[in-house]
């Protein structure tokens, strides 16, 4: 089978345009299919506030009602999206902007309420890899913004490292699915004040032995939770490296690397 | 040859939600494969007062600066753009939200500076209908914001009156194509102020003698030199019409029909 990336960059990479140059050059350069999800940054946080629109939080988790749905949309589905995809053409990889929506993609259920209603979050139903498929045989690079849509024509904020993994786990029926998250760190760290403290390998058990000791710590968590969630579902390989070091991590491996 | 619809909606519509519902359900039913490029409307005004953003004019036309820019990527490729192909999605149309940078499909070129430094603004250069026609082959129907980009990676505001025309007009090797204009009147009129002296048929010699005569007024005129310029290159029919007469347009006639 073809061996397929699919890249989520995160949102303190979008935020830092001499960053997020240097990782679309990285990524313009690596050979074969890919795809790319990327989050939001903090840009979204920012206009709503210029907006008025407040940001709610509920135990910590952000609530995402209409008006800052709208931000959501109008700033990951449109200005951060349209900007990778008009710097990927600059750099000859033909890439095109999705939310789930587009071409029905990723569809999703709006979060049920139990003890908090988190509004407009969309928890993933179903991927149309045939769709992605036949994108990647045109030789289409996807890059999709963190947003899906439900069967009554709603859209939903989603989390961008549940989509990576989702698209990602759907895709292993077409190809050798190659799972990379790029962040501002090197990789998952032993000690987070010390930025070459890179745990390289982690299994299952090395990972429930570093969560019981406290080492690997809450944000981290539902990051790993997907990737081995991925791993078990079909991924080939998971990586969690430094943005400026994907080509590395493809070639020779950087980073983290999960197995099961 | 296969005919296909590319149709254009106002500004004035996308601003009045229930008026688009109308004109999205009428558009789910219209068979074969169809093409949707979207105005803007006055969210883009409306935000960027909101964020700050000075509106500029120089003789009466907006001038797109940087911030700007960002503000239409926002509510055009972003907010407007994905709520239709949402909408579209729930009316079972499996719409792909684009701009002219997605796909490569329309590039442009910076306008450039004469007598007035318009700004960020594109003039199209090329339109790849080999990727469109791949798109509606999938039956995937294309939905376009009014931006396009260039070769360096900028995104580019473009009169999206202009980019349907040119659309059409770069189908026409693949298609049969009817190109319409909906918006919220029922044609041209003979009398801005009386919505029912619609002008059924024009050609270009009555173009010129409505011209002449002050009939024909400032706002229309682009929309006409756009729609006969698409004439004169190949496209089979030009129709301007309400955009709750699309339906009856496609198959009777309605509104005001452009031939040569």
């Amino acid at each position: 089978m073809a061996s397929l990336l699919v890249i989520k960059i995160g949102g303190n990479i979008i935020d830092d345009p001499t960053a997020l140059q240097r990782f679309l050059t990285a990524f313009s350069g690596l050979k074969g299919a890919r795809i790319l999800i990327h989050g939001g940054g903090k840009i979204a946080t920012q206009i709503a506030e210029k907006l008025g629109i407040e940001t709610k939080m509920v135990d910590g988790r952000r609530i995402t009602d209409q008006p800052m749905l709208d931000v959501v949309t109008m700033v990951y589905g449109g200005l951060v999206n349209k900007q990778i995809v008009a710097k990927l053409q600059a750099l000859e990889v033909n890439a095109i902007g999705l939310t789930g929506a587009d071409g029905s993609t990723v569809l999703a259920r709006k979060r049920p309420v139990k003890d908090i209603d988190y509004g407009m979050v969309g928890d993933i139903e179903e991927v149309d890899s045939g769709q992605i498929q036949f994108f990647l045989r045109q030789e289409l690079t996807p890059v999709f913004a963190p947003i899906t849509y439900n069967t009554v024509g709603e859209l939903l904020n989603t989390n961008a490292d549940t989509m990576a993994s989702a698209i990602a786990v759907d895709m292993v029926t077409h190809n050798e699915v190659t799972l990379i998250y790029c962040f501002e760190k090197k990789g998952v760290l032993k000690d987070p004040s010390d930025d070459n403290s890179v745990i390289d390998k982690l299994t299952p058990a090395l990972y429930e032995a570093y969560k019981t000791a406290g080492i690997i710590s809450k944000g981290m968590i539902p990051k790993l939770d997907n990737a081995f969630n991925a791993l078990k579902k079909g991924v080939s390989r998971v990586i969690i490296c430094h943005a400026d070091e994907v080509a590395t991590a493809v070639d020779q491996g950087a980073g983290t690397t999960l197995m099961l």
